[in-house]
């Protein structure tokens, strides 16, 4: 079973609106086993879209639509469809009615321009909106379902969990499942991998860096309980190859990794940073429930702070600079030392554009870990780009925090 | 001039990754005078690319592709389109001899499987990488041009910066503006302004809601200087309308207005954050240039670190509770006073998901700016919901700290 998504709006080709609709659409495809073959967006233009119901036609088993079926969008949606299926359109009063009963309730009248909203075409099933005014509308030919939503994601998620993803049930699944990994560049990991894949046959494998480490992304070929099962033991050779380079699967993040690192040892943890402004802090409090294990972190963005909040001794400043090893190691122990926490994280580096130098570049950052046992400090050259910088720091400080969390738990 | 963009990779159609290399790209166009008439996104497959090509090939001036042209990707991108123009592959000598320069300068070893980067289609036209190892390349058939782009957001806009955008100046640029609100919703804002734009001819307005307010987008139907006179003069007729409700315009945001008003009056802020967990902090630092007024910042994630750090006396945590006016009020001018900073502004409230209760419930939140003049505090109920909770947080913060700051300065 394979798919075409077209969401429809001037907004979305212009750049002023990330299609979060294609984006959600497609995994709820995927979690029923329809695959997305292709995605596209045009403006609302009623040509544009007929271009496209003629290529998808017979292409693809499915083909939903969202967007252009509002009040203040003239329906160029329903339009292009009615041209394309050489369909009339019908009013519907008992629609109609249901929706001024519906106003009615809420204490106001309905505005006018909504009754375009209960002209059905002939052609078209109609699919009820749960919690809107917007019906969507289901057109069949000879062996493609054309699904028209509304283009609010409110509006299109409902129509599609409580009509339309039903329907899909009983198709056997596409098994996926992403590693997450950290401190390892992706050329580098494509070539230890290179021999194992070999191995693990009807695994497809996707790589996705970032500033914040390379995912693995694995699919198996086989559906249902078989893909599942296949993909779950890749993913289990692939991590004891890598060993500690992989931190997570799915959903899990670095700080959540961290969490509960921390929260099965009932640790605590405080933070200093000063080149990643904030992120780290941010990262841990992403989590919920973070308030058990994350005591706090004092972003120290002036030499003054630094001294006053977290300690440093002002001689270290003026010897080495803010940006410098022995300047991380004393941030990291300030800040175990200043919230009465297991462990103390620290950053400081040169985030840019502008407070680098020949010696001090933009993108070098000193990172330290201080603990129960005595501090680790790390040199690192991350991306001299202000706000990947930021994060780039941020995800190096967690990570070094959760190699030396593992290492202390052998 | 029209133009289509193809973004190549099983990772966006399935859902994985939200496609930015689009928006950026629909954007820079249209900056351009270049209007993105339809976007798609296909998988790894050369097939689906090479229909693509197919139907558009004569139908836009300007087709882009971003992706799948990395070492990992075995250059799906590059084959679909030697296939689709008949073209052989050379391998570019001096090409791959530079590569081995650049990774030799920087201490490494090429991998490899970089050759790759090298194999150049001869019907094509090579365009440098200022930042990355893979190059750019250019199709021209009849009457539309290809661009064929890597998929590293970096570099293909370092790409389309420094060798492609520079071919589309002398077009007439479409003009558009952005006024960015806050403190206002969409539809109090819609029904404002309706009396205003009646007036205002030939100005298309968008409403962009989010978590950080409204973004207003204005655009013209007239395209160069005379595009770009209308919308600015509309623009300050919303502005006079809408007063202190509007914050900025385009690439402004709030930490970079609030830095602004600090920087003039040569003041400096500190913060005190809680609920909001570093994303203030974030905010300020992501602004070049913010240490000159930013000191800094205590995320207090813990009642001992309220306490210790920002001297807030223990008896109002034990009476008012955490989530109150009277923490908040404390926290800003402990921040203030801790930090040495003019400002001192704090957030504590109940980001979700568990912690709410009847009488406080997930989302409630407490602002506090304290100032030369005194302390004022806000009660405000935001979403409860974590991430957007935090972020709405950190926004009302700065505004109603540059709320402040523009009635001191009055």
């Amino acid at each position: 079973m394979r798919a075409g998504i077209l969401t429809i709006g001037d907004e979305l080709i212009n750049g002023f609106t990330v299609d979060t609709n294609a984006v959600w659409l497609s995994q709820a495809l995927l979690s029923r086993g329809v695959s997305v073959a292709i995605k596209a967006s045009v403006g609302d233009e009623t040509g544009a879209i007929e271009a496209i119901l003629d290529q998808w036609d017979g292409e693809y088993d499915w083909v939903i639509t969202t967007g252009g079926l509002g009040p203040t969008h003239d329906d160029i949606t329903k339009s292009a469809f009615c041209n394309y299926f050489d369909s009339e359109i019908r009013f519907d009063e008992g629609y109609w009615q249901k929706l001024v009963e519906r106003f009615k309730g809420r204490g106001h009248t309905i505005p006018d321009n909504n009754r375009s909203q209960a002209e059905i075409p002939t052609k078209a099933e109609f699919i009820a909106n749960p919690v809107g005014t917007a019906p969507g509308l289901k057109f069949i030919s000879k062996s493609t379902t054309f699904i028209v939503l509304p283009g609010v994601p409110r509006e299109m998620k409902a129509i599609m969990t409580d009509h339309v993803l039903p329907d899909l049930e009983g198709q056997a699944p596409i098994a996926w499942l992403t590693l997450h990994t950290a401190g390892i560049f992706e050329s580098a990991l494509a070539m230890k991998l290179e021999p194992l894949l070999a191995k693990l046959g009807g695994i497809q494998l996707a790589y996705l860096p970032s500033y914040r480490g390379v995912d693995l992304r694995l699919r198996s070929l086989a559906t249902g309980e078989q893909g599942r099962s296949k993909v779950a033991s890749a993913a289990g050779e692939i991590e004891a190859f890598l060993g500690e380079r992989v931190y997570g699967r799915d959903g899990d993040t670095l700080a959540s990794v961290v969490g509960q690192l921390l929260l099965a040892r009932r640790e605590t943890v405080a933070l200093a940073e000063s080149c990643s402004g904030g992120v780290t802090a941010s990262d841990m409090t992403d989590v919920p429930g973070s308030s058990a294990y994350f005591k706090g972190g004092v972003v120290a963005y002036s030499d003054a702070a630094k001294v006053s909040q977290l300690g440093v001794n002002p001689a270290t400043l003026e010897t080495h600079g803010a940006v410098s090893e022995a300047t991380a190691r004393e941030l990291a122990e300030g800040a175990r030392i200043a919230f009465d926490a297991t462990w103390g994280v620290a950053t400081t580096g040169i985030a840019g554009p502008s407070g680098g130098s020949e010696e001090k570049p933009v993108g070098l950052v000193y990172l330290a870990v201080a603990g129960p046992d005595g501090t680790i400090t790390r040199e690192a050259r991350l991306v001299a780009d202000r706000l990947p910088h930021k994060s780039a720091t941020a995800h190096a400080a967690l990570n070094l925090l959760r190699l030396e969390l593992l290492g202390h738990g052998h």
